[in-house]
């Protein structure tokens, strides 16, 4: 039996791919997409099952085109997951590292990789839109002297080699990602919930909105805030905190939250990937 | 007397150069930066008095690269300054509105003028590193049937004539700026503090450090978060509110604010801009 259709951004290859498969095993059929509006468009429309969305990274913050997307669409989270980002040099047959002159890669995985820079002067940096796109372009190309920065799933589907593993500065670089669907199942083991609210434009509004979870000692994961357009100087609140939509202080904390702000959409309720 | 020097990211004419004008007058000298990171520095060394940069926009967010070099540097906040930003179609003789096929400029300038470019379907938008620099460019190449979404302070420094105005889907588009310096000079008609800290890792410790602000019934103006390097799923938090760090509310805000923190520190105190 063919598994759901995940949709996703980047090309084959792409870490959102590793992500996916670490989430649902390899029985997913993967959709790439050429960005995170398509991705999201996909499900809405039916055309896939889930789509896979970065929403933070431990080292360059939060994908706030994704948290954006979240609210313009009307898609539920039902999965998270982290997937520790490694960054491969990888090339084909006529690049050694020895007449390695340039490398190809996404500007945030080139910058994630500058003590490899540092360590290579003789060695260029070259954006590319995308890590395994860089990859798919050598497969194509095949300069010489070419090497691109992507994921291990990349060096694997355009059947390329690893020249050197770990290039990335910090190994304490994660990426958090969103499973999304059309519909909201709530696991029964679920224990994560995200929301998003605009607090009513009165002072203290927004501790007041963050005392509903700590007078009923819920923990907050996450805070995040984008501008509310039309409205300048206010902000839309996003916020994951640990708990089931069904418990009783959860539910209580939710009623009270309605009462303190403007606007209250629960954007899921899962299980919250490990650590 | 010559004027104190400003050092600002992008080409001469950019939006930065029209908020240090609106902020600091004519009579100061401009020192065009090539980042973020080289204006931050010109101030650290001393080759510049100031440096002016966008912290937020009102339709895009916050400008995260500046938050994170707030905190990687140790220069002041000593002013700020929001800015109405006015896209405007640029060009010289050569392209009219009737022959144009192409308009360069900054990614986000070209996104906020999406209906221009639904409006004009063979017009083609080509990405560009700089707004101002669009027009810098076009003033050396002359492309025909080429224009640039830029200020109009690029249009006055490269001489060239503004073909249409208000460009911007949204008239609420505004960015704000923060002026920076190497020594804490705090204005007696300083109204506006700027701060960041980590919580501790403790539950309800952001709720903790959000009240010893509204016990003390202090305004919160922004809050943003940026993740902490090294341990991943911490937070560092950026607060502004309205104060003076020598009234005693604030004083007594700060000192309890530092019991609930693992790090804290005030980025400035400065006269709030008009909203």
């Amino acid at each position: 039996m063919a598994g759901p259709i995940v949709a996703f951004q980047g090309e084959r290859g792409a870490f959102s791919e590793e992500a996916a498969h670490k989430l649902l095993g390899r029985s997913i059929r993967l959709l790439p997409c050429e960005t995170f509006a398509a991705a999201f468009a996909r499900v809405a429309r039916g055309k896939a099952r889930y789509c896979l969305v970065p929403v933070e990274n431990t080292l360059a913050g939060s994908v706030y085109e994704n948290y954006d997307l979240l609210v313009e669409n009307r898609l539920h989270i039902v999965g998270e997951v982290n997937l520790r980002i490694v960054h491969n040099l990888i090339a084909f047959p006529g690049t050694t590292r020895k007449n390695l002159r340039q490398v190809y890669s996404h500007p945030v995985a080139l910058a994630q990789c500058g003590g490899f820079f540092r360590r290579h002067r003789r060695v260029a940096k070259v954006p590319f839109y995308d890590t395994a796109g860089a990859v798919k372009m050598l497969s194509e190309r095949r300069i010489a002297g070419a090497a691109a920065i992507a994921s291990r799933a990349a060096a694997a589907v355009y059947r390329a080699r690893i020249l050197q593993k770990n290039l990335e500065d910090h190994r304490e670089n994660y990426t958090r990602f969103v499973l999304l669907a059309r519909s909201a199942t709530v696991a029964r083991r679920a224990n994560k919930v995200s929301l998003v609210f605009s607090t009513r434009n009165l002072p203290g509004a927004l501790y007041k909105c963050l005392s509903v979870f700590a007078l009923r000692d819920i923990s907050l994961t996450k805070m995040e805030s984008r501008p509310l357009r039309g409205r300048p100087w206010e902000y839309l609140f996003y916020v994951d905190f640990l708990g089931h939509v069904k418990e009783e202080h959860c539910r209580n904390a939710l009623a009270h939250l309605s009462e303190v702000t403007d606007f209250l959409r629960i954007l899921g309720c899962y299980r919250s990937a490990r650590r």
